[in-house]
């Protein structure tokens, strides 16, 4: 398994879309919270797979907000890719849109952090190959989540 | 809709439990961190819902820790109660345990913190009756929650 | 796997919770029956399991009646517990409530009656310990599931 | 809406098809209860419309028995088909068989009763034709069919 | 294993109900396709598995036609046979029609062709018996499966 | 709703990610056809709602054919872009590949084409704006989609 650094590019995932089901409602008519968040953790198990070359474990959620309601038929966006990487595991920030088809613009809706560890078949963490941020971006997210792992640490 | 102050246990749900199916477990064979999530939702809805008397739209998900593993037919007991109430929002703490029906031991596998905000039928806030914090934990959990308040609105 | 008896109460359900999703309506807006059945027959496995510490098959279901009608977003309640342990069975009695969150009454809408064979890895039969009704409810049932099971084995 | 008496084979299903996945299997690898009850009132439903015209709502399940087991990748086939009407409401047999592909053998391993009430738009009774039994298998059902009505309405 | 010819009624299925449920419908109210094809996947492989008796692989699917809409609460009716077999392989014709119960008229609604191999446990093809068509219908759709085969082979 | 040409690159997907789970498999533990067709129909469903700013119904998927197979725990990619566009439909080819994550690799699995009619309120088609092929491929498949057509036509 090769632990060469990859860039944030290589494993993210930009463009992963979802339709929202009458199902996927509350009574209201918006966007169930719990469902949105179990497509989420897929998307994001995917990014830490990528990057890890590793099955990995969702160790936590952080600071997930509803910012804005979707409703049925609406078009959900997904974009989510590696903040920081640590010796076995790594932090992932995810957000989704509300996309309208008519004038392809984009409501930001939910965002969310997720941290996963990775594991051989035992289970056992395993260390992940270092991650680089190019853009400016991912470079200021990079020095976040370094914050953010002290306070979870913290707490 | 009457606004008298409630007891935490008024609306608490300490017995809620599922079975675990194959369809909800990664290839590593343990439970996979969404589908728990989306679970979980579903309940801390129905503790805000029965405090309120009213539609409860989720705000937020914080510090979710997944603790240890669950395997396939293994029974979860989810726990969820109010922590603390302001105006028109709501913060629940919930645990998951998986359950040894054999030996009846509980073994504590997730937590969380859930906001909600109330709702009416034009989906604007509306104020919430106070919550009472009865039993040593309760109070603990009502003294923090105000600390977590403040973190979040900081963030 | 220890064979004390234990009371009803020890393996009882009292507050399972379930929202009502679009796809559980039939076309007039009702709950469908047989969605509710699975529900059902979960909780009332789980009761099974606890009592007995041991896997358990359904081998049937009596009496379902549809007493009442739920919608959308209506809070189901299902409380199940054991009415009487035979050497290797087990007969349990279900109800379902919808709960009305605006003020927290209940309408009874389901009951039934599920019989459970506890079994060991290889499907066979294995004895349960005795269980032990406490209140007047509990013994009231004890007394009228022998009854019941007569008539199965009539038929 | 025509209230001509029909045939129990006008309406009768003798040949619907399911095949039974992972997530339909308990720890133990047998059909769960609860999802072979939703599947077969799905069934039954469409059998009660079929003969009365109308949408109907499940009154009540009886006598479900859960005969012999099915596994992984078995051929599920039900069968169901009017015992008798009555005013506003009807009784419908149900068979559930495993099918096994390799020599097309059938086994036996479900059987209920399932009771359906028409309704109009307003969920109000509405008279449903008579049904004629033509066969002997169903002349002997439609005798039986009353007896079952006798024991439904005095428990 | 019987490499005996069989008729085309042995394996065919004719009368395969399902219920359209609000999840199946998209923004506009009507069912979407690619839940109907999952549905017919289903019920051609059932018809697959019969006539080989053996476990059978979707090779591929040609030519489906969405001819007409349906609504929440229609009655859907599948019906699939076998149109030809080759050495490993054979051809499957199947329809949909959405049944209207008030007066049970068919809307034929979709038509698709699925083609399978026959697999034995190492997913290795295997024989197939031959299949004999017997019907004026069975026999034109024989000779068109020839045709159908020689184009897909050439493209 | 603007009727400007807009390049295939505009509305493709590229990226869409699924994670093959137990009950997406048969019972020779390979991805069932039937429902990575499901799958598939979604995500050329919002190629189809984004390039014309409509809803768009499924009319027709052709030539699918599943070239390999996936396993558990794999990873699902779909691309999707519109080949061609006609007055009031188009065609979009669809790919899915499984990608093996210590790799990286992919292993191409399925392809299919997809027509869309675009759609009112009403269900009554409207015209699409054209499409504008940019590279080599997008040329080739936009000459060869007039070929499917007319062959479709004629059959």
């Amino acid at each position: 398994m090769s632990m060469d650094a990859k860039p944030v590019s290589a494993s993210a995932i930009n463009d992963q879309t979802a339709i929202v089901f009458p199902n996927d409602l509350n009574t209201l008519g918006t966007l169930f919270g719990g469902r949105v968040m179990e497509m989420a953790d897929r998307v994001a198990a995917v990014v830490a797979k990528r990057h890890s070359g590793r099955n990995c474990l969702t160790l936590g959620i952080d600071s997930v907000r509803f910012l804005a309601r979707a409703s049925h038929g609406d078009i959900l966006i997904f974009k989510a890719s590696i903040n920081r990487v640590w010796r076995t595991s790594l932090e992932i920030g995810l957000k989704v849109f509300a996309e309208d088809f008519r004038t392809m613009q984009h409501k930001h809706i939910v965002s969310a952090y997720f941290t996963f560890v990775a594991v051989d078949e035992n289970l056992c963490p395993v260390p992940i190959p270092a991650v680089i941020p190019e853009t400016q971006d991912e470079k200021r997210r990079y020095e976040q989540a370094e914050l953010r792992r002290e306070q979870r640490l913290k707490n």
